[in-house]
């Protein structure tokens, strides 16, 4: 368990970062511990696959893409707690840690994506009990890389759109906090800061959860890409009056028609950016796109507790009366410019 | 100093209401601590100027319209207390006071139309000094009586807008508790379930000040309206999926041509119902329409301390990183369907 100092620099894949959300040396994994940011940039050192489990659970890693790079490493952590046990001890052992983790959260496809990999590894044929760790870590650093390239070639198709002097305005975190990489929806920015444009950032506050003012400007400001932080009704008047360039937000889930899920308050932003003739660019992996789902009204919208609304940072600021609290929404193909992925721009 | 019942029914000019944000008895002033809501239902009693002139301040009543008649009642707590002094002493205490009444607050233009009334009533010829007393007291119970006949028609003109079973959707709070009577942009809520009608009530909860949370939702509930909290970046999706009939907000200045400014979100909620066909009202008196000011460009938008943003009830809850606060912003006419006024409904 360490504190950063200010002039520490990561290598998070072929770009310099500030921070680095997950790391691993052979033997232990080592975590940005999440839910101490914005005030404590604190990481910790994690040696067993509870440890790790813990740590999905309690939102000290998230983001969809790091969950499932986090959860490559618990079977890692595991197999290296069961390797005294015989390659049959072993794989008993680890299969039960593969459901410990699994259990951890319901929602990130990325979570089940990672483990079935590990698993698959698990049960190949090899010739000694060194051969198959080593396999193991091979997978989940092969997972950690794939999942640190998505980013960057997002960041590489972006970064042209991206202006130099250019104003920007995002929702939520889609960033490197959200990835083990330089983020989704953030790496055309970082990428075109590396190329020595200067760009500055509207972070709206991202209500109820405030992942915009917690996260996202705290990780912006930490790579130095100047950001103000507004409330996310204040979006309107700041397009309508601020030079906004471009929007620039993350994806859940993209149906095949375009339509996009995406933290709450996403619609409402494209919305807005239409009315005021700013374009709209979702950045997310190709493999959001979900090729089973023909348009967004196939998205089932995930409603979370009232409390979140009705208190803020565990103080409660509102009566106890019936609350609303859809966690995303889905924005219409239609008000989308068009979509930043790892394969290249896609326009509708 | 009481904390009110459940059952007690105040009357605030025609209508049966739950609370009653002032009264005046004759010899104290009794307001709602708004400071308190929605956790607390307390009544103050105030008896000196300078009582009056802390609960304007520390924001125990606030709304311009219930400044003002706060100020006035401010005034004839001062000609009390300089009632023993002879009419040229109480002129003389009571034009002090005055002056403290109107450093309490810069900004409402109702405080400053409300002590201009009092002061020219204190100035006037009498033949003693119980008559000059009578006369202010008069003169601020006419004030006061005068705001809620304002509520009261806004509530008649806006009520056929309202539909049985009607769904509204508002911002911040335009409610009884701005007023001494039911309200601006309630009001017509109010009417309608006085005359039997269901209705039901989308609030935002109006970040960074949570005004819509904290005490739209609370007097709704107190008087029997059904409503739903939602986060400001929620209101997209409801206007998009839940059978909202109209919005209605209030008003804080009117251009001549229409243009309207209102608490932060309001544009942007009017630009949402657009997009989804939802009619958009402004309930405001009359008086709020300037004719001074031809465009909503020329309105002057008070930005506040970054503070408001980065701490929520207190409690901080994003790094030290610039943030743009702006309290209002402009709505064009060409987004309002039309305005409820004291005088009328107005299409332009």
């Amino acid at each position: 368990m360490r504190t950063n100092k200010k002039d520490f620099v990561f290598f998070v894949g072929d770009m310099a970062m500030n921070f680095r959300t997950i790391s691993f040396d052979g033997k232990t994994v080592e975590v940005l511990d999440q839910t101490l940011l914005p005030f404590k940039e604190l990481y910790r050192k994690l040696s067993s696959p509870e440890e790790m489990a813990d740590a999905i659970k309690r939102l000290v890693v998230r983001g969809a893409p790091l969950i499932g790079v986090s959860a490559a490493y618990g079977v890692v952590l595991s197999a290296l707690v069961h390797k005294k046990e015989g390659i049959t001890g072993l794989r008993k052992g680890v299969s039960g840690d593969i459901k410990l983790l699994a259990g951890t959260r319901p929602t990130a496809v990325n979570l089940f994506y990672a483990l079935e990999r590990m698993e698959n590894i698990l049960h190949c044929d090899v010739n000694s009990l060194q051969e198959l760790v080593h396999l193991l870590i091979e997978e989940a650093e092969k997972i950690h890389k794939e999942d640190m390239q998505m980013c960057s070639r997002i960041g590489d198709f972006g970064e042209p759109l991206v202006p130099d002097g250019g104003v920007i305005m995002t929702q939520c975190n889609a960033g490197a906090l959200a990835t083990s990489g330089i983020g989704t929806a953030l790496a055309p920015i970082y990428r075109a800061r590396e190329n020595g444009k200067n760009v500055t950032v509207y972070v709206p506050e991202t209500r109820p959860l405030l992942q915009g003012a917690r996260l996202t400007a705290w990780e912006l400001s930490k790579n130095g890409i100047p950001s103000t932080i507004i409330c996310d009704s204040a979006r309107g008047l700041v397009l309508k009056s601020k030079k906004v360039n471009l929007c620039m937000v993350g994806a859940d889930r993209i149906a095949k028609n375009g339509d996009t899920a995406n933290k709450i308050g996403t619609y409402s932003l494209a919305v807005l950016a239409k009315e005021n003739g700013v374009p709209f660019w979702v950045a997310s992996p190709k493999s959001t796109f979900d090729e089973k789902i023909e348009t967004g009204q196939d998205i089932p919208i995930e409603e979370r507790d009232g409390d979140e609304v009705r208190k803020i940072a565990g103080k409660r600021i509102a009566p106890s009366l019936p609350v609303f609290n859809p966690a995303f929404d889905v924005t219409e193909a239609s008000l989308i410019t068009g979509f930043i992925t790892d394969k290249g721009i896609v326009k509708l």
